[in-house]
């Protein structure tokens, strides 16, 4: 499938929302990500909302105001959908219908929208201040890859350092099933980890010690959503790949790195990464990403094509996304002393080295079964540049060159009181800013034992 | 905490539903195993059910009939959690209102009960017979250890002749997150998967190849599930754990080993075991399991102590379960010349390195929430003896050990058509036989590519 590009995306059209229109908006009426709400309220409930610049449009009041009634019955179907406490059922019933919504709520917000749907639609608006975000979606499965090379290559050289980039990894978009119960929204403070680690220095024979970690890690990555599933025994074709796509939200996925390197062999990661993994809230439908869209990383000439399964000419053409990624850290002393979080790192998911389609197809090529709200993530998404590196791990080189605040502080990794902040966003010339929000999480001293 | 005992294990009880005294039953009064059924008539719903002979006693029936209905507010609360179509209620209220319900239904169904009790349970008494069991909980997450030390070590030697037992095997309860959505009840065929595999022989720059697995394998599991959770952020000493666990089922962990070699490294398996994983459907509380607890297994002269927070005197003296698992393969050839099928493994759950508290203990000592229904498995059941080895890919040597079955056939994987059949059961002198049931599935060839 070609992304197409329609009316929603001309770049011209304005939302009578006017902080939508502002130049550094995430959320101007081409984006309309959908998300999970609830009123800063005693008893308010979880409902289903669009983001429109600085607002929410509160998607069951309007359904219920009758606002989304209109001939069309995919539009219909969508907007009963939206009658949830989360995004499964959106999800599930796929691209076509999700996309009829889109235009109906394109046509709503538009600056020159009928006064009465105007009318009808302020009633439902919130402001997003006034609001606390959900998790989007009910997660079922959550499954973590592994698709930058760049990536790869850096965390190899440190854990093998004879062996950095494994056989397999041209030929596989190495994945592996992470937690469900520990993903949580963005703003949730995360609790240090202890775990049991050893010191892979002198005594290889040393016994391991119980303890809070001291090598906790942030990873910048891309999630995506499952929409419509597959049932188990079925695969799902790369050709296919993008329609059982729902949308893109940014994962951080907490790693303590000392854990990780005693425990994940031979199985692979475990408790160091399920204490905790952080996602934004808003999803940026693939509709919102179609202007977006790039070829897939252009492989080296020594490089294996991709087997006929993970091929599809669309998918090399179109399947990339040119998507910037962000992270940045504000330490408890910059935050007293006013200043703003110090950018780590900037990356683009252009550089990844399976697309998404790819994942996708072969997570499904076993015949394992993907359900809606499913969450699949890219691992680690970081480029060539030493400044193009999304996570601690890679940029201080396991600890051993450590960053600089402003403040004069230094990091091998994150201390607690730490504040990780990452932002995504896509832009291009001819086409309105579209973003991702952002995913925070500070870290909050470890327990007691 | 002491497994305790009680009148619901008392021998010489017997109940008034006769197959329930039959000395081959595995669901005698003493066991009282939890499970969601439906009547095999269209339309039905899938209700919580116990196990007794060859029937089912409807719980929501009888609650609603009231006989659940005691002064007994612990009685009350468990049968409410019973009106469920799975068992994540009644395992989310913990174990004590589990254990008054136990009580009250050894009372109803125990030979001498009051002449109305017996006469209201024989109205919601389904024939196992007119019943489709279903998975007995919707699992959150689903977690996979590698708690034999013979399992992990014969598996290491195939993979890592140099390498086989790694550093960490005796510190840590080595586990990887599983995948739930593949998770299927008994009797579920399983359709052979494809994946990417490469000869591991003379060239190792041949390309990979994408098709059938040609070493499709079973892995005799023992699974238990989480009853009470813990929240995110907290964890669970090991004095507590057991409080947390519901009870136990079989799971077979089809693998396709082919897949696995290929993919593992460096994240675990993946689409090597997310094809299916297949659970018996009667779920055996803890409390039955009472009689047949055993002292944790005796680490070796050399070996480490566990660390602290893996240590309780209580789980080192009773935290191992004398609990025989079987697993037993059925040819298409063996079916049609109406032969048994034919025992390929037995193996005994007191032979694992680590206990179910220690493995339920450490998964969450890094503040990971475990919620009600989540599975957590032990890896493959394996002993000293060949004859005890719960996998092909141990028994076969990684096929250069072919078994023969009774018709001549040979095995060194599984063949398209082969059902396998997994079951357990503990028995000790004094006490009645406490059965798993079985856990059966049968491969069906893989789809077309």
């Amino acid at each position: 499938m070609k992304p197409v590009l329609d009316e929603t995306h001309d770049s011209k059209v304005q939302s009578w929302v006017e902080s939508a229109n502002l130049a550094g908006s995430d959320f101007p009426i081409q984006n309309l990500p959908f998300g999970v709400f609830r009123r800063c309220k005693a008893g308010a409930e979880a409902r289903v909302g669009v983001a429109i610049g600085d607002r929410i449009l509160d998607l069951a009041g309007a359904q219920s105001d009758g606002l989304l009634a209109t001939d069309d019955e995919s539009v219909r179907l969508a907007a009963n959908a939206c009658a949830s406490d989360s995004l499964n059922p959106l999800m599930a019933i796929g691209a076509s219908p999700r996309r009829a919504l889109r235009r109906r709520l394109h046509a709503i917000l538009r600056q020159d929208a009928p006064a009465s749907d105007r009318q009808a639609a302020s009633r439902h608006l919130v402001a997003q201040a006034d609001a606390d975000m959900l998790l989007p979606a009910a997660v079922g499965d959550y499954t973590d890859f592994y698709a930058s090379i760049f990536h790869a290559t850096n965390v190899g050289k440190l854990f093998r350092p004879d062996n950095p980039l494994l056989p397999n990894y041209k030929y596989i978009p190495i994945g592996y099933h992470g937690r469900a119960s520990s993903l949580v929204p963005t703003g949730t403070p995360v609790r240090r980890p202890s775990g049991q680690t050893r010191d892979g220095g002198a005594d290889p024979n040393k016994d391991p010690k119980f303890g809070p970690t001291r090598a906790l890690d942030y990873e910048v990555e891309l999630g995506f959503f499952v929409g419509a599933g597959n049932s188990l025994g079925e695969t799902i074709p790369i050709g296919e790949a993008e329609e059982h796509i729902f949308g893109i939200c940014l994962v951080n996925d907490w790693s303590a790195r000392d854990i990780q390197a005693w425990e994940y062999q031979p199985l692979g990661p475990f408790l160091a990464k399920s204490f905790a993994t952080s996602l934004s809230p808003w999803v940026v439908t693939m509709e919102a990403l179609a202007p977006f869209r790039a070829p897939a990383f252009a492989r080296g000439e020594g490089d294996p094509a991709p087997l006929p399964y993970l091929f599809a000419q669309s998918d090399r053409e179109q399947g990339g996304l040119d998507l910037w990624l962000e992270v940045s850290l504000l330490s408890v002393r910059m935050q007293e002393a006013g200043m703003a979080p110090a950018v780590f790192g900037r990356s683009n998911f252009r550089d990844m080295y399976w697309t998404m389609a790819q994942m996708l197809t072969h997570h499904a090529s076993n015949g394992c079964n993907l359900r809606a709200g499913d969450l699949l993530a890219s691992g680690t998404v970081s480029g060539a540049d030493k400044t193009a590196r999304g996570c601690l791990l890679e940029l201080t080189s396991r600890g051993k060159e450590p960053v600089t605040l402003p403040t004069g502080e230094q990091r091998k990794f994150l201390e607690d009181g730490d504040q990780v902040i990452l932002r995504g966003f896509c832009e291009r010339a001819g086409f309105r800013r579209i973003g991702l929000g952002s995913c925070r999480g500070a870290i909050l001293p470890a327990s007691a034992i």
